[in-house]
């Protein structure tokens, strides 16, 4: 296989990269300067040589304890708990959670024969019992999210003194409430608020 | 910076990768078996290494000449110009041509100073006094495409016994009426053939 081929097809085994796009990106790298091609492939390498999930938490990072581990300011008597590393920089955009969190790396789903198991729930359950107060499930909102969310929700009832709660659902900001699926809508009604 | 902020930014000098998608990217490749990750900063590499344009026409090959040059099924009695490398793939996809190729390196310019001297235009016209009997223009159908094809076609008239053709304009196959353009449904209209 060629080169430009070889690039190509590896490119196209990213997600939400057909064949046209991979060409595309190919031949970008082959008009910019060879340096900025080399830095992709850099950039590549050392995420691959360096980063590692965090022990205590699952969180991706190049530190072991993460980050948001180490740091003094983040409120260990809180922990939100996600599907995936990455839903972690979407919380963190929004700025409204300070405390530490928890990737379970998926949800449950029976027929891939991921079960409790094969998700990081044990060290949740050993974390919960070192005096936390509130757990934030934040699962996807999709079927199996809340299959994993219920889950949990009977995993952690039996701890004493523990607060758990979920996010929201409801109307996105900036949505159109004629778009929202009904569903969501529904969501929205039952958990209406007083203004 | 750290090593995933590092491979978002760099995934996000690609055209058309959003942060959004440039951090989806990143987080695949921290799922996928550390070999596949390696495998797309490989190909990288690969081609930044080995690929190189042909001295011949410019399209872009690990070879010099490349395979199209050097392909004795060829007809070197026809020369089809195109505006990137990248273009050579969608003309050879549909079939149609088996002659050469020549590629300009972009389309004249003059507000970015791309002018003749910037484009393959010199290599061009000593080709076609080797015997060429048909110049097929396959610029893009766009303004600059067409002052390039305009400038190629006052290039190539003083040569004796050359055939000069341009790609036919037209609805696209697929396409809807409805959503064609004025001026695509006018050249439609003026290059309609009989049936």
């Amino acid at each position: 296989m060629s080169a430009i081929e070889g690039l190509v097809e590896e490119f196209g085994r990213l997600p939400g990269i057909g064949r046209k796009t991979a060409q595309r990106l190919t031949y970008f790298l082959l008009k910019v300067p060879p340096e900025q091609a080399r830095r992709l492939a850099r950039a590549i390498d050392r995420v691959v040589d360096e980063v590692r999930p965090c022990s205590e938490c699952g969180n991706l990072s190049a530190d072991d304890p993460c980050e948001l581990c180490r740091s003094p300011r983040r409120d260990p008597r809180s922990i939100c708990v996600v599907e995936e590393a990455s839903d972690i920089g979407a919380i963190e955009s929004s700025g409204q959670f300070r405390g530490r969190y928890h990737v379970l790396g998926g949800h449950l789903s029976p027929l891939d024969g991921i079960g409790p198991e094969e998700l990081n729930m044990a060290s949740l359950v050993r974390r919960l019992r070192e005096g936390v107060e509130e757990l934030i499930i934040a699962t996807n909102p999709s079927v199996e999210g809340e299959a994993t969310a219920a889950y949990l929700h009977r995993l952690a009832t039996p701890l004493e003194g523990l607060r758990v709660t979920r996010l929201a659902r409801g109307l996105p900001v900036g949505g159109d409430l004629e778009y929202a699926d009904g569903v969501t809508i529904a969501e929205a009604f039952s958990g209406r608020r007083e203004m």
